[in-house]
């Protein structure tokens, strides 16, 4: 049995009654404890090695066909401090290396596709330059997309964004994706809009149905999670709405909007992809840091891409 | 050879000097005038018979492997009135049953995804309650997507959002793509951004740039044309700015933020889907007009989905 596996369920059956937050904090903790003597060498360790732990930290092993792979540099490379993100935009990269941070962790795709696939960038300026930054800055690159949300110790996307909503102490239903899915002070869709744009800073949040809707149960899936998961969530009787990152507009907004219409007590709220994603990376950072004693571990906010016409960017 | 490829090429040399909206124009006129005598049976056309000939108004054959086939309902059911839509929603298809028009002409999927696959929505009770009313109001639905993007006379989804804007008049380069570009009068991203939002009505307008960023050249790409598209488009020297109805954050949206890092002079305005299509739709059902004379053709808006929490829908 892999020792996290192991670990996991010892933790299961050593605090039952325990959150999973708080069984996953105290995880943790052991497990960094346990690396204590290896980071006393921080300097020493390679991207590489590190990466081995950050995955076995999460998952005894990657999902076949994971994304969760090297993007770019040389894993070889000593690790000088360690930067998680959203996503490794050009600021991102350029701050890390301002801070000396050459372990980037991004859990979205460095080169514009889900698999970043690069055979149709090889002649693209932006995505050459964006590369060559990296090399130069002797960085690598690894996404931890599917081994953070799918790990044995639950989503831990999820749960930073739990954490920035302060909604981690509200009850959600029994059952494996039960997560997912919590229980929140009643109010109205309208309200609950206004409240979250104020609390995450919303740019450009896109809502759908009726203002007036009561609201006491939401489903929360941070991303882009699809139109299967977000009509299988949005369908679970008590659901009143679902947040996600981002949704296709002729996929599950089309599909809300029939149910809106035909009287159903159903709405979303668009969040923005980087808007709910970005404090489970933040999470993933306090995480590495436990993890890695001795090493630095910073956040670095990629921050929202997209803005409203009617709130211009400060010049 | 196909009598619209005839047709177009036969255009061709008898107006070469005549513009690609206006070439379309005459084009319908004449086809219109063709279609005359059957016209004067209009309640014996049956759905199957008129989208046949809409289907070659706008290209000799339709691609291979298209969308553009029959959604629901039953094709030898005659024809009491057309109704084209960016979207053929609940309140849409209510709409139009109450116009008592049942041949439905949508851009965009009934069942909500681009094949309208409906083996995951058998037992889904919003899918269920839609494909009732079609049925039970003896509707026909064929989705119009291909082929009047495709058209051998033009794109006429860009040509009714070129009209909405005003822009019709504007240069575009020469070659096969060229209608995709146009010159506009100088301006900044930001006045473009708010003039639009203003003119199209947009409720959740997003932009990704320099506001100050000069602006004279657009790539204009309704819909969701994927990143592929979307790239190529930006990346044509003299495109200052992209207008597109949506694109995926953790695609396009990326692609553009790391460009403007890297300090190139580019920007992207989504307009949302609906607002970027809707006036296509209207142009076709213009063009319907002349192909079915004494057939009562509306076009039916099917609206913006989403809104922002900072200008909540009226009660």
């Amino acid at each position: 049995m892999p020792m996290l596996t192991m670990l996991v369920l010892t933790m299961r059956s050593l605090f039952p009654s325990v959150g999973l937050r708080r069984r996953t904090s105290l995880l943790f903790l052991l497990m960094g404890a346990a690396a204590l003597p290896q980071a006393a060498n921080a300097q020493t360790m390679t991207a590489g090695e590190a990466w081995l732990k950050i995955q076995h930290s999460y998952a005894p092993a990657p999902p076949p066909d994971t994304v969760d792979t090297l993007k770019a540099g040389d894993p070889s490379t000593p690790v000088t401090g360690i930067a998680t993100t959203f996503l490794d935009t050009m600021d991102v990269l350029r701050e890390a290396a301002s801070r000396n941070e050459n372990l980037i962790i991004s859990h979205e795709p460095t080169f514009y596709n889900h698999r970043d696939d690069t055979k149709d960038f090889t002649n693209d300026p932006v995505y050459k330059e964006k590369l060559a930054f990296i090399q130069q800055h002797h960085m690598v690159v690894y996404r931890l997309h599917d081994e953070i949300h799918f790990s044995p110790s639950g989503d831990h996307i999820l749960l930073g964004l739990y954490k920035a909503l302060g909604w981690q102490s509200y009850p959600h239903p029994a059952g494996p994706f039960g997560a997912y899915f919590v229980t929140i002070p009643p109010t109205t869709l309208g309200q609950l809009a206004e409240t979250l744009r104020q609390q995450l800073h919303i740019q450009t949040m896109r809502v759908e149905g009726n203002p007036d809707l009561p609201i006491a149960h939401a489903a929360v899936l941070p991303g882009a999670s699809g139109l299967s998961k977000q009509v299988m969530a949005l369908n679970q009787p008590q659901v009143d709405v679902l947040l996600a990152g981002e949704a296709s507009e002729w996929e599950t907004v089309e599909y809300v909007r029939d149910a809106v219409a035909q009287g159903r007590p159903k709405a979303m709220i668009l969040l923005g992809h980087e808007v709910s994603e970005e404090p489970g990376m933040e999470q993933c950072a306090e995480e590495l840091r436990v993890l890695f004693p001795g090493v630095k571990v910073d956040h670095i906010v990629a921050g929202q891409p997209l803005w409203n016409p009617e709130h211009q960017p400060k010049k």
